[in-house]
């Protein structure tokens, strides 16, 4: 059922809603002859102290949790400045449940106040994951308890380029108050230059020749000191963040210097590898995967833990991010073994063009591969992916939004929602609606 | 004589002064015991009240303005907060005389401090002319006080969207303290459809068939009433923007409406134009022309009126803004003519792609095109421009910088600065130096 009204021109729903139906009627709203009710038969009752405080909270954009996100923009100003929503009944609920952002925290640091300020606008979207890939070669800003040494020696300033406990925990619950879950990303064993720095003997010394040439590769596996020492490290970090997963990265590894030492050579013979290095990989994962288990936690992991045939419990989820070979046809051969995926591969957001390039990202369907309808369930969602080579605080808003927008809706809306012309005039009207509310928040800073 | 000496890691010169020897001796400098004085032979005496104001203005850059800027440069912390600087010697002067940024306050409406930060950062940059493209097709934000109907009904709001006589005049004196020229266009025949809205008849009126279809084309080029509301508008131009030369547009004029039009067809055959609408344009723009001579501004045009064979005053300078045909062929023909030029095409820095494309912006040359080197010295310099189509005060700053930057060092420096990587190692400082700098700004905002 899909009832599609004219909505009055001062508002405009961004993601759609699944149903809705409004009408001329307006009502005024004013805050003292105002309040929201559960629903006879919802069920989430008063113990739910996220939509009791939303329901409390008023403000002029009125309400900014998640579920109420739109109801809020349904209100408009009529000429005298009042406050005025049109009768309106929706019934909404998400296409997908993995609705994601990347931010990137290592390539360039970002100051907590942008990372907060872009946790409200994912809400004003509805996005509900904010994946922190905060640490990589780059820099190592998250301070751990553990293993101080790692920010003092791989931040870019061990003082005011970190994230320390109390503002991991911030991020946590301000995403937490608007319906938004926190995955952090710790990519071994490649992309872990900056982990060197702190954590003698993590890294695996390159060679050139027989002598060491005094760089390092991705993360020595053949040391038991690499797993006691990942053992610490995943059980803080599986306690620092609530969320049910963490995201194990496990891309992009690097062979050459892992080729170039000595004592991998030896330890790949002893394993009977030959000269297979991504069974050298699929060992130290697999180890990994082990000690993250033991954590209770369950994993994300990006493609190549797949391919390379990596034994994976079943809950695992595999994180599209390639475009060569064909995203598709990766949909497929994961979802053909049975695992839960999430698409990342076309929404690389660090990427411009010039022009409306948002159309391109909003015609993409994570559903659209060849596989049964068995397999199209296991498509969790996505996520829009900013990474920080070319990204700071000084352009990171208008880089992401409000083209992140587009898949905000794709991962919301019902599949049949494609419409560009209706897009463009919504997004256009939303867009205007997360700058004003973006002025307002800077004017409260 | 080029004299290049590595400087100390903390300072780093944007744009390359032509020339300067720098030596370890390090002065501290305080508030109190420092001043600049005017060297013996200087032309500029203590009748210059720019050099005079920025001799006494102290802040924690010390001086912002041109000819003291690479001064601030070289200026750096110690490790205990002291300002120092080098013992330099600089003998300076810029390459090209036009050295222009060109913002588009039409197709989206920039905020006064946008536009005056923006200034800020020019001077930084030694950049000495905002080409202020402040009219076109979208809106018409000039309140014009002979004509104020203009902005009442072609300005996207009339009182919030306008530039007001007062902010125009302290637009014009912002950049005047800060040795930057305003130069504003006023673009016809075409991009006027926001004119239309405010001044009855001063458009073409397009026809289907043989009625008027209800939509306008360019100024109306054979009324009477047009070079009476001409000569009206460009008397106020003239007095309200001080400098000696005003834009004149002429660009991308859309034959189709002037066509459809039966009035302007026997026009067309009276003045034996036969089917060549370029006749007409040329008609147009000459009448316009002599209107702005009588008011002794100089006027600069894009490319087409060149093209297109109007008779021009010798100190027309035409500004080349296409791709194709070759902008170097055209800055040949254009100087082969005699005329000053000056470079656009290559710069139109809305137009984004993915990664470091300063590099290119970095390596054109305004003066790489076959000709003598009389030809070569008729070329004025360039502007980097910044069209609204997809810019407004969210995406500005990181759209326009640090990339302008790479133009600004084309166009003051010596046309051997080109080493690519000594440009990136300096540019990054320079980005740092302006964000730091930005920061300033906003904190005392």
């Amino acid at each position: 059922l899909h009832l599609l009204f004219r909505l009055s021109d001062e508002v405009s729903l961004w993601p759609l809603p699944q149903q809705f139906q409004t009408s001329p009627v307006a009502f005024k709203l004013s805050a003292s002859r105002f309040k929201i009710v559960h629903a006879p038969g919802s069920t989430a009752g008063p113990s739910c102290s996220l939509l009791q405080n939303a329901f409390r909270r008023p403000s002029s954009r009125v309400f900014v949790v998640l579920g109420l996100e739109t109801f809020s923009q349904l209100v408009y100003e009529d000429d005298y400045g009042v406050n005025n929503i049109n009768k309106t009944s929706i019934l909404d609920y998400p296409r997908f449940s993995h609705r994601g952002i990347l931010l990137d925290t290592s390539r360039h640091y970002l100051p907590l106040k942008v990372i907060l300020a872009n946790l409200e606008v994912m809400a004003m979207n509805k996005f509900n994951v904010f994946h922190w890939h905060i640490v990589d070669d780059s820099s190592f800003p998250f301070l751990s308890r553990t293993f101080p040494n790692l920010s003092q020696q791989g931040a870019y300033h061990p003082y005011t380029h970190v994230y320390t406990p109390v503002d991991v925990k911030s991020v946590i619950e301000f995403a937490r108050m608007r319906g938004i879950r926190v995955i952090a990303e710790f990519d071994t064993p490649g992309h872990t230059q900056s982990w060197g720095k702190g954590q003698t003997d993590l890294l695996t010394p390159c060679y050139s020749g027989s002598s060491p040439s005094g760089t390092f590769g991705p993360v020595n596996p053949i040391l038991n000191s690499t797993y006691d020492f990942m053992t610490s490290f995943f059980k803080e970090i599986s306690s620092v963040f609530a969320d049910a997963y963490i995201h194990l990265g496990g891309d992009e590894v690097d062979f050459s210097c892992w080729k170039s030492n000595p004592d991998i050579q030896k330890f790949m013979e002893q394993q009977g590898f030959g000269q297979d290095y991504s069974k050298l990989e699929s060992y130290y994962i697999q180890r990994l995967l082990d000690i993250v288990s033991s954590t209770k936690k369950g994993y994300m992991v990006w493609q190549e833990v797949f391919d390379n045939e990596v034994k994976l419990k079943g809950d695992t989820q595999i994180h599209v991010w390639k475009m060569n070979p064909q995203y598709q046809d990766e949909m497929a051969r994961v979802t053909a073994a049975g695992f839960h995926t999430l698409l990342s591969s076309p929404w690389y957001l660090n990427r411009i063009s010039y022009g409306q390039d948002w159309q391109d990202i909003y015609r993409v369907d994570p559903q659209s591969f060849n596989g049964t309808p068995e397999q199209k369930k296991l498509v969790i969602g996505g996520e829009a992916c900013l990474w920080g080579e070319y990204v700071d605080a000084t352009n990171l808003t208008p880089r992401l939004w409000p083209r992140a927008s587009a898949v905000a809706e794709r991962l919301w809306s019902d599949e049949n929602v494609k419409d560009i012309g209706s897009a463009y005039s919504r997004l256009e009207k939303h867009r205007c609606h997360m700058v004003r509310y973006a002025r307002n928040l800077r004017a409260i800073d």
